[in-house]
């Protein structure tokens, strides 16, 4: 892991990084309290298709979670977004879930494709991101959340389900197709965010991934408008829930 | 209104009361923090089918709103409920909703009936009281919102689409029949909780009772558990969404 920048602002530490895999070069950012040594609660934030590791909603919810509750942050571009290549099928099949939603149309066969294309590479790529964070002493090897809207849910399940060292998730923004078999094998403390008037995510589908997921704990939360429309309180709401279960 | 007695405990100081109404007497329940003067927002809860003002879901909750928001709250019986006369054909529905739970059937008609005997007069008295408690000087006319689950939210559907005074409300455990239309009149913000697994309120219909609220802001919480399983943290959840709203 090479650290490539370091600045603060608001109490927040962003450090830029790179982590050299054989699947190449993972760009991603780890945010810290400032001036704050020794361990403490890691949150790992996916972003969603078409955004990046400092996509405006990754940044604002990063920033909050370090500056209220004291968390580490970190994210990274996932497969094909970002500073990373962009395969040629990856383009193609975003180029066509740009011309669907702008048709009216049902893209989530399309999605459900995108996702598929990155999940394999993302799940080992956390996986050796999280490994290298936790030896970091500003962080430490303390309890691990999970945090992914959208495609960072499509990423997500799939990438919790394998993952012991995450004990609490929160994940939204999408539905059970291609992700009911694997929400089966989550059994830690979910939060499940879905937006009433998704022109995205049929609410059916939304209802049927939550129901989906094996946690004895697990909380759906539905708020009214569209897929882009996520309440500003569900990020209290999600800091709140990450105290209780990682505090 | 008439005080009848006066405790304190944990900081928490209850006073029991009758207002004389001309549909008879009504006895509630005030709880106010302890040597706390002045004005302060109220939250009004209706307790659920069979159980009454001092109920220990309603005594717990009321002390946590009270010790850690700093609210008043207060409770009444209602009709054919608590230390109130019970009617001859309340008593009749409310042995047909045991026999029709114990054989394992849909109560939801004559949960609907009973809520319905009761609604028209618990609008009005639900009124009055909050009327005559504004008039104290350690509660005052300040922002008010309503909590009720279950046969608290049957009656607490008409009161909030009724009651301009009441700003914010945490309903839930209940379906649409017979409430749809009546909720499409409420537009204060809304906290819907849902348990997944209510043996006694269709899934389905608990989401259209939700769906009904014409409120901008309103949030669906659904929990994996039967109608009494309602977890603690919603309680913590709803005390900071009245402190949002009323705070």
């Amino acid at each position: 892991m090479r650290f490539t920048s370091q600045t603060s602002s608001n109490g927040v530490t962003e450090q830029l990084f790179t982590l050299d895999e054989t699947l190449g070069e993972i760009p991603g950012v780890l945010w810290t309290p400032e001036d704050a040594p020794g361990a403490r609660p890691l949150i790992l934030m996916g972003h969603g298709g078409g955004q990046h590791k400092k996509a405006p909603g990754i940044l604002a919810r990063a920033h909050q979670f370090v500056a209220e509750g004291g968390f580490a942050v970190a994210a990274i571009d996932a497969p094909n977004h970002g500073e990373r290549p962009k395969s040629e099928e990856f383009g193609r099949i975003a180029t066509e879930i740009r011309a669907s939603v702008a048709a009216g149309e049902d893209a989530a066969a399309l999605v459900v494709a995108m996702h598929d294309l990155g999940a394999g590479q993302a799940v080992a790529e956390w996986q050796a991101v999280l490994t290298a964070i936790q030896q970091l002493d500003h962080v430490g090897a303390g309890p691990v959340g999970y945090w992914g809207m959208s495609m960072g849910c499509g990423l997500g399940v799939p990438f919790v389900a394998a993952e012991p060292r995450v004990r609490a998730a929160v994940l939204g923004l999408l539905g059970a197709t291609a992700l009911a078999e694997t929400a089966t094998r989550i059994t830690v403390p979910v939060r499940f965010l879905l937006q009433w008037d998704d022109e995205r995510v049929p609410r059916a589908e939304g209802l049927a991934l939550f129901d989906a997921f094996a946690s004895a704990e697990k909380t759906l939360h539905a708020n009214p408008g569209k897929h882009g429309d996520l309440p500003r309180f569900e990020t209290d709401s999600s800091l709140r829930f990450f105290a209780r279960h990682l505090g």
